[in-house]
């Protein structure tokens, strides 16, 4: 058995894994199902109340004339670079080294769209408005992350978003969100998710992340951007017959759990204090801005692993179901996103849990 | 209300509708969800037993290497045509003036693919060997699908089928097959689906037509082959974190329906001949050569329509829920594709049905 295996396993057999909401497994849908009649009739390539229905509630929410159900967040963002490259008749926008589209998409943006990437910042903080200011190339389009995943969901103060989205309307620039994990900000902004994206033209929303649906996502922007949307997403073979699967679950865990993101984000402090307690860990941010940060450890995962199965077996309390090695060298990291799940361990397991890894690393 | 309108209405209300096999309704999702336990575990990206063991089966159903789920078959020809072309230096392609690709996909293969088509044969027939061999022009792949959709379901003779793909391989020219609707033409050629797919070096098969999932494809073909197009589904934004909703309904549908397929096809010919029984109606092709047939009527949608409305309103029995103008002027047609309704109808009701249509038309 490899060791990444066990890792999972004991993560997955644990009493009280720690992170995200419930088991990726079928119950999520036929939840979501049981709350419709049987006979309610499919959505039909992209038409029907099913579908129509969910698409205003999600423009509204997002305060947008109209928005579009997407399989994935890479079809949809991909479009929304393709829309606006092609409005302004320049074919390179800008985004964050470690963006999506950059690292997780096989060059799809270029490969399909032929559409360059400018990448502004370093891979360790997020784009400033100075990023933007001196950038030489002429772009058609700027795309925000927020939180910015991929360095444990690091935000930038909404002072400088702002002034951002200020620059990019001066200039002509056109600026989108990837907002698959916009519910996860809100409450450092204190702001409503239609205050958010009054400061971008279009906006992406993901349904499995924080939300915990089944996969789908929307594209929401102006009423002749999402129509133009619609006719990519017929191009990119997204324009499935029936997407109801994915709408039906994302609007039940939407429903469930939008209010929910205070109190996780609250949790993921509580947390990555106890890590911050225990030596050789590190949490990125040191406080976490949203209901996510990473993990670093000053230990080699081989080190790592065993320790971490001890306090899984002798607590039940489960902190992560993989390391991945450090960028740096010598040590390793992982993610944490918080959910419904980390409500439902007993705080003395908790204590008990961190107390084992702090006496294990004196 | 507009006439489209009250007929499709009228369809859905009637007793015994004629075509399909069920309503589109979450029903159809429950159904194939039952027979999974709650705790099974999603597909992720692509991996897990849940994807992989329905792609296993279905490469061996299909005699190919190995096979691939996509959420759209407009997804996997896409792809499957931008992998011939790479692998052969030549962006350019065949098929029929009425393909899929050619009317239904909003020019996604030229448009992110940069690929142009060659379009052989004229919208009244199928394509013959001979012409492939006058074409001109230098192809990566030839696309043939079978049975052709847009004019009734038509059919090559296999022992053309043969030349046409002997005459592919020799020429180094790729061929793939639209199998979109390959059980349906199974019983004609009598042929299993791997004898068929062995002429083609790849083949995509649909899951939301004759079998009857919710939506969803698969695309077979050789190791190097579907590995390319796992990269490639990356980049259309259609590998989904989950898409078992698809793939459990596929599996379900497709176990439940796959030995129908020569009665949907003997019924066809049934209900074919009652419709040419009737004046100013003909069907395309006059014996169906698959469960699917296109219905002529030399006479205007305006005049048709209150007609039909009376044979349902009568009997019951529900032709179609829609008519198409015709090309050539005057009149209009439908498509009838056969499923499971067809048996459920009382044969007494089936015969008033088209006795009232033969009086009325004298």
């Amino acid at each position: 058995m490899s060791p990444a295996t066990s890792l999972q396993q004991a993560y997955d057999r644990a009493a009280y894994p720690l992170t995200g909401h419930r088991a990726r497994n079928l119950q999520v849908l036929k939840d979501a199902l049981s709350e419709w009649e049987d006979h309610q009739d499919s959505d039909i390539y992209g038409s029907g109340p099913l579908i129509e229905d969910f698409q205003a509630k999600m423009a509204t929410f997002l305060g947008k004339e109209t928005a579009v159900f997407f399989p994935s967040g890479t079809m949809a963002q991909q479009i929304a670079m393709r829309i606006w490259s092609d409005q302004l008749g320049v074919k390179r926008v800008a985004y964050h080294p470690l963006c999506h589209l950059e690292i997780h998409e096989e060059d799809g943006l270029k490969k399909l769209h032929g559409i360059e990437a400018v990448l502004l910042a370093d891979k360790e903080r997020v784009i400033t408005l100075e990023d933007v200011r001196s950038m030489k190339e002429e772009i058609a389009c700027l795309l925000i992350e927020l939180p910015q995943r991929e360095i444990g969901g690091q935000l930038p103060d909404y002072e400088e978003l702002v002034a951002i989205s200020r620059y990019c309307r001066d200039k002509g620039i056109k600026i989108h969100l990837d907002g698959a994990r916009l519910l996860e900000v809100l409450p450092y902004y204190q702001k409503t998710a239609a205050e958010v994206c009054a400061l971008f033209d279009s906006v992406y929303l993901s349904f499995y992340k924080g939300i915990g649906g089944i996969a789908g996502a929307i594209l929401a922007g102006d009423e002749a951007f999402t129509k133009e949307s619609k006719v990519w997403k017929r191009r990119h073979g997204g324009d499935l017959i029936s997407l109801y699967p994915y709408i039906v679950s994302a609007d039940y865990y939407f429903e469930q759990r939008k209010d929910q993101f205070p109190k996780y984000c609250e949790d993921a402090k509580e947390l990555a204090r106890y890590y911050n307690e225990c030596r050789f860990f590190a949490t990125r941010p040191v406080e976490p801005v949203s209901n996510m940060f990473h993990v670093h450890v000053q230990m080699p995962k081989e080190k790592l692993e065993p320790l971490l199965l001890s306090v899984y077996e002798a607590t039940g309390v489960a902190l992560t179901h993989y390391l991945r090695d450090d960028h740096n060298g010598a040590g390793c990291y992982f993610e944490v996103s918080i959910g419904d799940r980390y409500a439902q361990v007993p705080k003395e397991s908790l204590k008990q849990a961190f107390h084992i890894l702090m006496n294990e690393l004196i």
